[in-house]
């Protein structure tokens, strides 16, 4: 089951701390259910994450019901993984991503995000200090995003069983009353919004896996969505439909947009926000900027009406300030269309991702 | 990063099947987030899920608040990975421990289990029959304990970055009202019950990894416990700590009630009730049945008169015919202290578990 070498995982340039754990690496123990398993948690998350609920170590998190119907009438509840590789990347890393991919699966539904899991699967001999930044980076995120780490699970398996540390955030938030967004919800003559420059994350992930040798740096757009949502449904809470699009990028989610309402979605190529460094990299590569993944953008159908009252608040937000409308919606056929004009004139239909272009790109 | 040989993974006896997925093991477009992992989610968890919250296929689950009002006042929240090995083990696989595990953290705080998610890790090669067996293993849970799995996540790791399939079940419950079970609750004169033989899913996993080889069949106790639970609390509503025994078993669990409440925790080991074939295992090989995983048990601390009314709902329920009052609860110094009566006459102090007894136990 084992037969890698067993050096020690660990990032450069990390101090050796002294907590409660006086071990500097995960070992089984700390996956045992026992004592050791109780030292890291209360070494490394409970003060990470400083919250009482957290704190009080119960094996499930409780709130009161009529706290959460403050913020809405309905829950929404959802889950990720993350098994990104590397771990730390320009732009982010492990933590900032399953905070704010979590955050943002839940306010594309209209929901104000709340409370999140964490659950760890580490490989035996991960740096404990490795697994402390991760947490830090974790809480920064949550508490930009507004949101509590409230409960959560360690388990340590043998080197070679997993690769370093994945992450698994699950996320509860209440959907503001009167909200309907679906991807079945786009009608011809909507507008398509994306809140800026697309494929930032997938090029960071290839420039941090050393795939793309740069001079420019590019950075992942990590980071949560929920303060500008909030924003534009105060500006259009008719908002049809909204998605983050993260694995299979732009084109996946229009193509979902598309399949679920029926419509045709016509976008621009002129239109498509992309950074100089990420285009040339696609173009030397071979790849499309409308699959790279991102994880801090998302695609809006909106109102025709309401296009430009809802371009106008996210060009004010720090998460829209390249906020452009890429496209329109247009009667279709059942099954949906996706398709672009080219900066040439032409017309090419734009599918979901097929095969897989990035593998563990979060 | 991947040095283990490219051998097929694969159980025996299974099969080959038809579906949407014409691939007979996972590869990595299956984790692209394009079509691949839409046909394999379509394939795989919707159909053996069953349920149209599920099948909408958007990124969050969505509830009316009042609706979960209706069993309660609190919302439980609660989050488990499973990185078991084998994947199936005699009573049971990762599915039906993924599932019981959540229900029953759940159920142990006095809510009633609603809604669980269900996110997978897949090393590329798995079967995608045994992913099929394995959800079918989870409905399968979900129909008996009542709960519905409404949202999900599919990541794809390459070969040797995983141990073929790991699962992370987040759930979330209401908690019926005037229910008030909490660690810290322990009283001088209370009772400390179980619902049947220990250590069952410790010894069934040492069985299925061939480290034991024995005669007798001994089976995993896993399965959902809030059915036993229910009537538990309508017997008792001021049931005041309830937890389920897995990893480090009954003896952390006690050590956590005992510290939570300073008190001393004070068992008759004569009263524990254990398989013979679970004793014998353990003493041929040197372990304590106290310290033993369990995926079907509860520890719970009750009043003095209430005691013999919970047992009796307790044995006339299928998860609880062998229910037994283990031991009582004394006043205790601060940190508590949970200390044993041998079958000998003498006493001795029965600690959490240090060290790790079995890795990768759930």
């Amino acid at each position: 089951m084992n037969d890698r070498a067993p050096s020690p995982i660990e990032e450069p340039g990390v101090p050796p701390r002294v907590g409660r754990v006086r071990d500097a690496s995960v070992n089984l123990a700390h996956g045992s259910g026992g004592r050791a398993m109780r030292d890291l948690i209360e070494d490394v998350f409970v003060p990470a994450f400083d919250n009482p609920t957290l704190a009080a170590l119960e094996d499930q998190a409780v709130f009161g019901l009529a706290d959460l119907a403050a913020h809405g009438d309905r829950l929404a509840f959802t889950t990720d993984s993350y098994v990104v590789d590397p771990l730390f990347f320009p732009g982010g890393d492990i933590g900032t991503l399953a905070v704010s991919g979590t955050v943002n699966d839940l306010a594309v539904c209209g929901a104000t995000p709340l409370y999140l899991s964490c659950a760890v699967v580490i490989e035996e001999g991960l740096a404990v200090d490795l697994l402390r930044r991760v947490a830090a980076s974790m809480q920064r995120i949550a508490r930009e995003a507004g949101v509590a780490i409230v409960t959560g699970d360690t388990k340590v398996v043998e080197r070679g069983c997993a690769d370093k540390l994945f992450i698994n955030t699950a996320g509860i938030g209440v959907v503001r009353s009167g909200v309907a967004i679906a991807a079945r919800n786009a009608r011809a003559g909507d507008v398509v919004i994306v809140n800026g420059y697309l494929g930032d994350h997938g090029a960071a992930i290839l420039v941090a896996r050393q795939q793309l040798a740069l001079e420019a740096d590019i950075e992942s757009d990590c980071g949560p969505l929920n303060g500008l949502i909030a924003a534009m449904l105060d500006a259009c809470p008719r908002i049809h439909c909204l998605r983050d699009a993260t694995r299979g990028g732009v084109a996946t989610v229009l193509n979902e947009f598309a399949q679920s309402s029926n419509v045709t979605i016509r976008l621009r190529e002129a239109a498509l926000p992309l950074r100089e460094q990420v285009q040339g990299a696609c173009e030397i590569l071979g790849l499309d900027p409308l699959y790279l993944a991102n994880e801090g953008k998302l695609v809006a159908v909106v109102p025709a009406d309401a296009a430009e009252r809802v371009l106008a608040v996210m060009r004010a937000h720090p998460a829209g300030r390249e906020a452009a409308a890429i496209g329109t919606v247009e009667p279709g056929d059942a099954g949906g269309l996706v398709v672009m004009q080219t900066v040439f004139g032409g017309e090419r239909i734009v599918d979901m991702l097929v095969g897989e272009q990035l593998p563990r790109i979060c």
